[in-house]
């Protein structure tokens, strides 16, 4: 059976108090809807609809950027769940598979709870998620005899007796495409709030002697976030459950809870985390590599015995090989490092290679812009870059070569060779004496004047 | 109604273990006392006066530097809070408002509560500060009758039933001039500790005839701070209000947690601030802002669009323009950068002005200090500063002027000028491999002479 | 009386899933055995037996580490606690005292709790260790009558009533050598896991009319670590536990939290601890020194009134006399720093020392290793080196000595000389503006060529 997600994402999130659609506000360095299509894409879906309202541009832009055949429809108005689905209905003209509905501000539904959905599709018509609420609160409860989905019944309506059930709606539906849309037909927006609801489909399935069923997952999957604050939360359950998952895998962490992990970091058994490090996105890390305290690392690979930090920077098109240690007040950017390499104090390594074993001494500079254009610094394997050597790209530096201590590096360094560019040091006696007392005359003079 | 402040300031606080007196440590940036004295200041008194012992000299310093009104008065002996209050009734001779008596070691009291006190005494004579205590322990309690306050029992005089009240006494009162020193004189240090309390004053209005009240606060605004556990669990108090807060007002992080806010940061909507940002005392962060992950921010203004670190430290006096971009490892100290200007990599700007849209190159330094006194640093607009480029105060650079990597500036350079100082690379072919045996040949004899 | 301990540390640890022995991984910076060790240390035990099976060499060696009379016999296979305590039987053949047996897998019990075991031998034969446990779950029960220990039940033959106790069993026992061997002999694997249970000494005792008590210690010292989740929990105490004794003795942190101890580092009265500091192993801070944010420290000692960071790396040997500051961006490695000496910004010393009063300029690299061999670099007192000097080690700077900005310093500076060595600086009108011009022109051109 071929499925479609409808993902609705069209909300101003009013509480947000932001100029960025709801949707499109991050958790772990990807933007809710993003986390949201995550769900449904360990489903496979053949077609991906998104419903977009407020920042609709900046929300398709997103949702391309995940997968690009990914259509994304505009609800001008927001009247509703209903009528949000129904905005997908000519998207979905011919379809003939079963539709998902989703939300895009609720990000955390695992691709097993969509599964379990698909499969209560086998022998139902309409199938609800539900979930059991710690505190039901306002949410609508679920009515159910056996397996049997009786009714949602909002709050507002509900009986004592219904109000002590604490199976809730999450609002996430499965039906085939003609029956969610024969259905949606029905609903009408004659209620407190004038606005269609999506959940209205359970009565009138039910009332045309269609079977609905509700499958039940854990609370913590139905987060939705409406705040700020909520936004927090779900970062932090979000931190909460990776960092445990870390933990489980074999990776070593002396404080778990001031590790960032973004959501696609890869970590490998026997790493070791120290305190306060953020990962962004896209970092894989192996096995047995460290990554001291104060790192920040962002589209990068630490490979195996690698040691980074601490006050370390990676960012995008860092790799680093086996055995490379980068150090403090280092900040790599697209470069690689080969095996071994090292550069370990207060150096910038920008659009460059190094080669295996390569020392890279304290204050080195790749000056890779030239106020227009970048360029590319390559430095070969076994070399020696002298404290603050400047390398003014594009430049090569071959192998087992050496720099001296304060070159700038401008022409190419042949293998073996050793590139040197200073001034000899004099030194001329007595004259700090003299400068120093001439310096603290002129201050006590000016210190005079100025009274 | 003019009304005049006693802030009681005088407790050593022995449990601090420290030789800085108690109301001196701080909360968020700011010494207890002052958070005391903003407490009322929201109030606009005419007089405050501020009963100090320990520390005396620092205590008056500290408040005359916060309002250089503030009278301070000197309790030699600490005789309890009827006492202390005592100690300030020559600085109030002839005031005729009323007065509030506050707690410098108790940093919460909203000035909202304030004005609820000052408004109950349009109606009664004497006016306690109460709060509903979760676990009322050893407080004393509050016996009201409707409105009327009718005794304060101290704990070890309470029966069963009055143990049972939760609504405990804050010690905050509030009287007019003349009624509160007239209570004052009635009351006397005939008991168990030989101490004379403040709050003995409300037995002794009623037995005058005058009528007492109180008013009730949340019990987080009576925190009181004895130890050091209890000053963290204050700044942990302050840090968690005011996270609530700035996500309230759109600010964006990641992790709210791991945010410092001084008692004075000010942060516009959609300004995102990640993981492990600490804001130290007069920060202002604009709408839009973006300062990223492991960067501390003092004494400076970012502006929209401007981005920030990681690793960026932005000192007293840096003021950013729209858009300016201070990367890793960069200091910036009394500095501005105009609009669009950028320094990425390893810098420090110190005592400088850079122009708009300037890139300053990564280990750039402003040598601002000679040994003896600090110059400053001008670069103009549309201007490259070339990596490792050393500006030796004083000195200006001009617009779209450039400096070449490595040049040690000491002259102005023109508009438009290239100033370059450097020896020519000079390459040495097979001298690296030969300097690299002798090493190791070097470094062999000596491991095999130390045997 | 005479004391040994056998400290049980053979287990692998598989949920750890790590090929580290599980009692190597680290709290606080100390391997689990480590602190299980100073647990007994105390004490002052004339003998200590570990007993290692998995990653023997490795156990060995860190407990030779710590205390080089340590003996370790090996547990080829494990087949419970009673077998592995007799592993250690041949190696305390001949000793007469008692024996206390431990776990390197359970770090925090108390020294003082040792202690009250040993008295209670006085007037028992067999001491085990028990404590009330919130949760008694699946512990074996302590059965006592009076301060005798009756029985230790395991929770599997439990009766309902004996299921109410909660008094659990830590498994720590204390015995004289003769009498827990002898014992021991008596203990058999006839139960459902086929292993020897150390436990079963209490009632082989009883049955030989031997006499057993218990002694109760707190919850938390019984805390063992069987998975990484444990292990970050067993820290997570431990740094709980240290910040409030920090507190306590006197030190000012902002956000204790936010500050992560080693299980060596000894902090004076009035020291001020910034948010985000990481302690290693072997630091001292004096009274009054002041720590800022993102700061990271291992072996080293900060006298008083000295600053250091916010972003500074003390690394092993970094010795900071009173009043030095080291600033942002700033690494100090195997360096002494003389009272008053100062070092702001972006700057490496390793290997080196620095005089009274003397100012290093930012950007000051102290080039210690020439790609084989490290050495050493001195500087006097009151001299300024200049930004942006190299100091090409070996080599000296003498007192009231200065180095011009962008010198690289590779001969003695002698006293009151000033070393310099730059290039001088030229300006070429116009040539700013001709070089970008180009510069754009012919990015524009490599555009329109990969049209």
């Amino acid at each position: 059976m071929s499925t479609a997600l409808i993902i609705l994402a069209a909300g101003q999130g009013t509480r947000m108090k932001s100029d960025l659609p709801k949707v499109l506000h991050e958790v772990a360095h990807a933007p809710l809807l993003v986390h949201a299509m995550k769900s449904g894409a360990g489903f496979d879906p053949e077609r991906t609809v998104i419903v977009a309202g407020h920042g609709a541009e900046q929300v398709a832009a997103v949702a391309r950027d995940f997968d690009d055949r990914a259509e994304v429809v505009l609800q001008e108005k927001q009247h509703g769940t209903g009528h949000a689905v129904l905005c997908a209905r000519d998207a979905l003209q011919g379809f003939t598979g079963d539709v998902i509905v989703l939300y895009g501000d609720t990000p955390f539904i695992r691709p097993e709870t969509l599964e379990k959905m698909a499969e209560a599709r086998q022998t139902h018509d309409v199938v609800v998620l539900g979930f059991k609420a710690s505190d039901p609160g306002r949410y609508g409860r679920l009515i159910m005899a056996g397996d049997v989905l009786e009714a949602i019944v909002e709050h507002a309506d509900a009986s004592i007796e219904e109000r002590a059930i604490n199976l809730c709606n999450s609002g996430v539906v499965c039906a085939s495409n003609e029956t969610l849309f024969g259905l949606l037909e029905g609903v009408s927006n004659d209620n407190a709030s004038g606005e269609y609801y999506l959940t209205d489909i359970v009565a009138i399935a039910r009332a045309r002697g269609l079977s609905a069923t509700a499958v039940t997952c854990d609370e913590t999957e139905t987060l939705g976030v409406n705040s700020r604050a909520q936004l927090a939360e779900a970062e932090v359950a979000f931190q909460a459950r990776t960092r445990a998952e870390a933990l489980d895998n074999g990776v070593t962490m002396q404080a778990p809870d001031t590790v960032f992990f973004a959501h696609d970091t890869v970590i490998g058994r026997d790493a070791l985390i120290e305190p306060n490090v953020v990962f962004g996105p896209e970092v894989t890390i192996e096995s047995g590599a460290r990554i001291r305290a104060f790192s920040h690392l962002e589209g990068c690979h630490v490979s195996r015995g690698a040691v980074v930090g601490p006050f370390a920077r990676l960012r995008p098109g860092a790799e680093l090989a086996e055995n490379v240690h980068v150090g403090n007040f280092v900040e790599i950017k697209n470069a690689t490092l080969a095996e071994g390499a090292k550069a370990n104090h207060l150096t910038y390594l920008g659009d460059a290679s190094v080669g295996q074993d390569t020392n890279i001494g304290a204050g080195t500079i790749t000056c890779n812009y030239d106020g227009v254009m970048k360029h590319r610094t390559e430095i070969g394997a076994r070399s020696f870059i002298g404290s603050n050597t400047m390398l003014i790209a594009p430049v090569k530096v071959g192998d087992e070569a050496m720099t001296a201590t304060s070159t700038t590096v401008n022409k190419d360094v042949p293998d073996g060779a050793m590139a040197i560019g200073r001034a000899d040091q004099v030194n001329k006696p007595g004259m700090a004496r003299k400068l120093m007392d001439m310096l603290r005359a002129k201050k006590a003079k000016r210190l005079k004047e100025s009274k």
